[in-house]
């Protein structure tokens, strides 16, 4: 038995037996982008978060399916645009990695994650409308106390960018 | 400029300026465990979520502060007697690895993964009240090709599971 117990905007509040869990209103998934320059550096992307209240590092990541028009697209297209927009970084390959939920506790959201090689800078990056970005490139030898000195500052490294390094790690052995 | 647009249950919905968040209505946090077995085994948990309507694989983890009482409770008590519900496993030691938000565009919360050692089994788990969970030890070398056969099933694995391994496998080398 299901219950919409709110519709807004962006979100939908749901009521699912004994559960309550939000949904997105627009988007069928998200895309995260694993991006590793020929430099052997890793690009994140750093933005003040409104739900956190803090400023969070992560890997740049959309929506998918949330703009007018594009229901359905192709997930490694998204990722690709999404990558472009918000680094600046074109990618020749996007090979998928894992995909899993985000938040399987309080959100339908599943993500996917994309590893993007044979990079190319197009453009500046910074994001669309109202996203206000700052892109880094870190190199991967030094990322770890990069990632820790940021956590210092007050910055939320988000889980999932481990989780990247894992697969960036593991390829690389 | 602040405004909540339904109060569920267990979850707020909040629209802060443009954006629009879930928020927990008795939790402070969430304290996901990392528990590696002396034996080189890597302790997950299997169950059904309703948010995704699948079955999940991910680390043993609860809400901090989420039972009458418990507001307040050091993060660590709270993760070592969630590995004990979950999993049947007390752990000697709990080292906070990292935390950072979980879904920041559409989520307030912010999770924190400690890494159990001196695991000793005191228990079979399996979760309070309605929870119903399968505990997996799963050995470290192998993991990934577990993983990915468990994916073929249909289970959908969630990215901090990856994101505990790297942590796992820096403190191993």
């Amino acid at each position: 038995m299901n219950t919409v117990l709110h519709k807004g905007r962006f979100l939908t509040l749901i009521k699912e037996g004994h559960w309550e869990y939000a949904e997105r209103a627009n988007a069928t998934g998200a895309a995260i982008i694993v991006a590793v320059t020929d430099e052997r550096t890793v690009v994140l992307v750093e933005q003040y978060r409104i739900p956190v209240h803090a400023r969070t590092l992560e890997f740049p990541a959309g929506l998918i399916g949330d703009e007018p028009g594009q229901n359905g697209e192709a997930h490694a297209d998204a990722a690709r645009r999404e990558l472009i927009e918000e680094t600046g970084f074109d990618a020749e390959r996007m090979d998928i990695l894992t995909h899993g939920p985000a938040c399987s506790g309080l959100g339908s959201e599943v993500v996917t994650l994309f590893r993007a090689s044979g990079l190319r800078r197009v453009g500046n990056g910074g994001g669309v409308d109202k996203e206000d970005i700052t892109v880094h490139e870190v190199p991967l030898d030094g990322v770890d106390a990069w990632l820790e000195a940021k956590g210092k500052d007050g910055v939320l490294v988000d889980p999932k960018v481990y989780a990247g390094l894992y697969f960036i790690q593991r390829a690389a052995t």
